[in-house]
């Protein structure tokens, strides 16, 4: 542990740089003209693992985002940690909503501000510098591994088919993540599962033109209208999902695993506060960690029709759309939910108008158990690097790939995140504490450690 | 009649070019950008009303946009003819949709392509024209008065009080306006009513930022899911507004009454195929005229919120905004639906998010017995120049100022309109056939000619 702080202590500046030089590329995934940056993610990627001391590293092509591969195998007899991690990040818009430029990352108030600085550049590119660490002070324990790709944000369409391809050059031990929170910097979590999505595009369409809202209006179906009925049908009063069998393959959580749970410190107030919200809402009979963490939700991400300029158009729309997600927990299985929701969605239409409903990604969730050796090696480093021992805790987030992973490559992953609630993920001003930043550099190495004694 | 349709044949291109130099000016009132535009508009309606023969004319200064004044009194014994009309015009989006440009006009297929070609450049001009031809030709039976406002497609909100100010200059014995449809070009209709509008922007605000749907979702509430379930308790399985005491006002319309309505000519079959949809929908125990002629509507005019870009980006966006409009009909009070609407749609929000209600325009409905003189003229002038009876419809839009000048000026109006519902008004492509613009430039010097007549 010693020779660990007092690496990081020496390079504390060098490793906020480099970082920086990863922040400022601006690698958004959905935006098709943005393809150039993804390349230059990669290399920058590729650069930073070579030089910290793997034996090869390069950018491999994919049917979408390149992906940057590279090793440090010193013996085959160790075990072998398998690092994933995404170079890619959200959009920025509401672009007028941030304090800062998002791709010109600044320090400020003891925290890195910049759209990535947390997911997933900050706790990746903690990976690339804590296996710096160990190769620089001889402390590499396992062989090591990377896969960096470039589309998370837009549910890793090509990663799968890529592994499938690569199935040897990955095989690996365990997979080693970190794009997840903990509870706080003091009190250190392990996250034990990720819920699945499914996400869709719905279009509706009623007159083969804008009408006159005066001389049609009453007369003629109105998309936006039909649109609202439709997505208010979508969920009931106790904040239930309608949708026939959607709860189907929903495993209820035993009282006691619920009970385990909520052991995490959470206070409803401060969430609120932390949000600007009075009230919060949501599936009755659960409380607020559990409706994002072991119960499904439906959102709309996005919705649009009509005249949205300024002032008044008196106008009855042509057309209305909306982007539609639902979070789901582990063994719901996302494609299925794809085809339930379009059957459904399409059926509950009004003949005055037509829908056409398109899925644009999904993904399965993921369990980890808490008697899993990496789990237990995790556990170890926390309690070395923070003096506490980590709660395990269900996101209510999604990393579709973590269950592709285990379905193609037949390996676990162990998610060790040091993002906060506060970083701000996928919003406008997102930030990465630098605390948690350096804790993390320091956690890793003493997981490889601990991996590797107990894989003994 | 002969001599009014030889002036009209000589001068035929001349009237479409003088109409194109309007139509090329993009005066869309609901955008502050084109500010300019709306004084070019107004200069061009003052020369050529000047150059039409009247006595004066001049843009006058209101509280919004210029208004055209201008006047030809001949003698104070004969009776006084107001016409009223607006330069301004709807605004251009979806501009993905025309096929030309919407300011540079072209004739094809018999029609006038662009912007304000009918609404209401095109049938305001008819009346500057049709003014010429009786000076030139020495047929002006009336003292004649313009009034062409900039503002009408944003509810006029200046004009009332330019009224009020300037009540003694404008007096007069009927307000002749071209800005309704008739049934067809071989069917001509007076519109003897108009409904009402109260329109409104809504903004539902759930959490301070955009959260990831993932994190937060199912235990924040959503304000597009919010806004959808509000609008969707709006209206009811019978197509019924279900805010309480809606209808109070709305006047029940009597068999007879609705049996006369019904004489006019209309096919649902034929009307579904010239909007493109295959099925109508609309309040239960109403026909398609009588839904959008005697009924009041609730048309959700735009919505936004969220992520309306490509991809999928999995955000629980902290606003959703939407333009919401009614139609009433005559005796509903916009001002009192406007607080009605205010009050209940804050009243349904739920505590978990904020809802602010901001009124954008309003009008009151308008209603013209047939019995009435000015009626009667407008009857006799179709009948001369169509060779048919005109039929007396209800028009669902809604032209606010109408209803203000009778309470203002204490002076009723005939709207002779000669647009057809084709005519895209306030949509992409908007067209007027030049065989409607002639018809209407012969059409009202008759009549000029029948209420003079009726006045002696």
């Amino acid at each position: 542990m010693e020779n660990i702080k007092n690496y990081v202590e020496a390079n504390k500046q060098r490793f906020l740089d480099e970082l920086f030089g990863l922040l400022r590329i601006p690698s958004i995934s959905s935006l098709s003209e943005n393809k150039p940056d993804m390349e230059r993610a990669a290399q920058y990627w590729k650069d930073a693992i070579l030089a910290a001391g793997a034996d090869k590293a390069q950018v491999m092509p994919s049917n979408g985002n390149p992906v940057v591969y590279g090793e440090k195998i010193i013996n085959a007899a160790l075990p072998t940690v398998l690092v994933y991690g995404h170079y890619d990040v959200m959009p920025v818009d509401p672009i007028e909503k941030w304090n800062t430029k998002p791709f010109e990352p600044i320090i400020k108030d003891g925290k890195i501000w910049g759209r990535g600085a947390d997911d997933d550049k900050g706790q990746a590119f903690m990976h690339a510098k804590a296996f710096e660490l160990m190769v620089k002070t001889n402390t590499l324990p396992c062989n090591v591994k990377f896969m960096i790709e470039g589309e998370e944000e837009i549910g890793s369409p090509s990663l799968a088919n890529w592994c499938e391809t690569h199935k040897d050059m990955l095989k690996a031990d365990i997979i080693l993540v970190s794009d997840t929170g903990m509870l706080s910097i003091d009190m250190p979590s392990i996250t034990t599962g990720l819920r699945g999505l499914a996400y869709w595009q719905v279009e509706v369409t009623g007159p083969n033109r804008d009408l006159h809202s005066g001389i049609f209006g009453g007369a003629v179906a109105n998309p936006i209208n039909v649109l609202a009925k439709m997505i208010a049908s979508m969920t009931d009063q106790d904040g239930r999902i309608t949708m026939p069998g959607f709860y189907d393959d929903v495993v209820e959580i035993s009282k006691e695993e619920r009970a385990m749970l909520a052991k995490a410190p959470f206070d409803d107030q401060r969430y609120m506060e932390s949000i600007g919200v009075t009230e919060l809402m949501g599936e009755k009979g659960y409380s607020t960690t559990e409706r994002t963490g072991i119960r499904p939700s439906f959102d709309v991400c996005g919705i649009w029709g009509g005249y949205e300029g300024e002032g008044a158009k008196t106008v009855l729309p042509s057309k209305a759309f909306a982007k539609i997600s639902t979070r789901l927990v582990p063994n719901q299985d996302h494609e299925k939910i794809a085809v339930m929701f379009k059957k459904h969605f399409e059926s509950i239409a009004p003949g005055s108008v037509k829908v056409e409903v398109t899925s644009l990604h999904g993904g399965q969730g993921y369990g980890c158990p808490i008697d899993f050796p990496a789990y237990q090696a995790a556990e170890k480093a926390y309690i070395e690097s923070f003096g506490k021992k980590p709660i395990p805790t269900r996101s209510g987030g999604s990393i579709p790939i973590i269950s592709t992973f285990e379905q193609i490559l037949g390996i676990k992953s162990i998610l060790m995140g040091f993002g906060l609630e506060s970083d701000a993920i996928h919003s406008p001003n997102e930030n990465f504490p630098i605390e948690n930043f350096y804790k993390g550099i320091e956690t890793i190495p003493l997981f490889y450690k601990y991996f590797a004694e107990i894989k003994k």
